[in-house]
């Protein structure tokens, strides 16, 4: 019998204090659809009624003012960071969304505390924030070119966690999504930019530069989530070489979380019954 | 022959310095629907042509990194303002978009200006914004409930012309929309809150008060409209009884602002041409 593929199989092992190592991003198939039927048009329709039900919860959640859901997202350049957000929340009004892009630190941030930015754009009662990057820039960037060392980085994660998990006491649910593709993939979508010049845009030479320390890059991200998954904020691995089915599974593990906190629309108002408006 | 209606028989007339009165917004019919034919799928699908197009001005805008839009949402309880940004944005990337809503002023903004809060929320370059109310309220609401007088509140009119002029001077172009119905039209759709148990937290006693002053707040709207209709902030009045033809003319107005600045992807950059990634 084969055991049918589970959300929670794609989910990083929490963090413990006596960490081991068992934790391999390289051991997760990025080519991988196991959340899919495998063809595009019913991926398509499935993402349809998966959005459609995540509109339903968005706006209990929106009605109740009181929860507030961070989704983030973090991957390699051209990882489908933007495509995510458009695809899943194609069906979900917008008015319930508010979506952060953080980009390099500007001098008045870099003049702070890492999470001084990103503290100030949580999410507020009843509101969806989709963190496009986020804190997790400031444990791979600086430590892949040298900027920080380890007692730095590993200070960085313990202080991730602890403001990960107060905002969580405060009610704030927390799904982190590692968008995971692999090196040749990234190749043709960097080349699929670079042969269309009304993508230049996009593009920048100097983004090359990641991808030429990708694995160094790669042993990061394995050491930030293995050190900064945890039951208040687990990290999923999301298989994203197929648009499609990194779209259907981001949705499937929003979906889920916000069927988790049960949100129904607050009490009808017992002064309202029977009113007639002149 | 019948003329065929034009957009800016809807704009109010731009404000001189030796104002004349003839702006009359209860002369606008908020049963009309010149911008439709009428049947509902056929708006739909209308709207869905003026959406996809307005997504590609919108991407083209995000690239170019340069202008700035803004569009302002004003009009009365349940005038349809959050149905408007769901309606008219559903087929636009949200991540192209940031809604801002303004409330009740918190003790923090009171202490301030009436426009600091705004300001920080205007676009930025490249950006989309959505204002959902607005510093309107601000010579709307004060006036009506008797905090201002008319020396104050024609300074704001003023203040406003300004700070309008000083945002469309650095970069931005802005569209204003009441969206005008008929206080039988509210008393329906306030009804049907009341009605429904699971919409009463979209309604509170209290918001009856703006109801009960329906008049008040028409002649507020009237000067409001006519002293700050500018050439570089136009306001447009949107009947708006009915929904499918509300969001049909505000798509439309919206299209024709960003048409109009004839925005076009970035220059491709010669140092990408023929670049094959490895």
């Amino acid at each position: 019998m084969v055991k049918s593929p589970s959300l929670d199989d794609y989910r990083v092992p929490f963090f413990t204090d006596k960490r081991t190592a068992k934790f391999a991003l390289d051991a997760i198939d990025a080519s991988a659809k196991p959340f899919t039927t495998g063809s595009k048009t019913s991926d398509r329709d499935r993402l349809a009624v998966i959005g459609a039900k995540i509109d339903v919860q968005q706006e209990r959640l929106h009605a109740q003012h009181h929860r507030r859901v961070l989704l983030v997202l973090q991957g390699m350049d051209t990882s489908g960071k933007d495509g995510t957000i458009r695809g899943v929340f194609q069906d979900v009004d917008p008015l319930g969304l508010r979506i952060v892009a953080f980009r390099a630190p500007t001098p008045i941030e870099s003049a702070r505390d890492f999470l001084w930015r990103v503290h100030m754009q949580v999410p507020s009662a009843g509101e969806l924030a989709i963190f496009n990057r986020s804190h997790y820039e400031d444990v791979l960037v600086p430590r892949v070119i040298g900027q920080i060392d380890q007692a730095e980085w590993e200070r960085r994660y313990r202080q991730i966690r602890e403001f990960e998990a107060m905002l969580s006491e405060c009610g704030t649910t927390i799904i982190k999504c590692m968008l995971h593709i692999s090196k040749d993939e990234q190749r043709n979508r960097i080349q699929a930019r670079i042969d269309d010049p009304t993508k230049h845009w996009k593009f920048d030479l100097s983004d090359l530069e990641a991808r030429n320390r990708w694995d160094a890059y790669q042993a990061a991200y394995r050491d930030v989530l293995a050190a900064t998954s945890t039951e208040y904020a687990p990290w999923y691995v999301i298989p994203a070489n197929s648009k499609s089915h990194r779209n259907v599974m981001v949705a499937e593990l929003l979906l889920r979380a916000l069927e988790n906190l049960k949100l129904e629309f607050p009490p009808a108002k017992e002064e309202l019954n029977g009113l007639k408006i002149d």
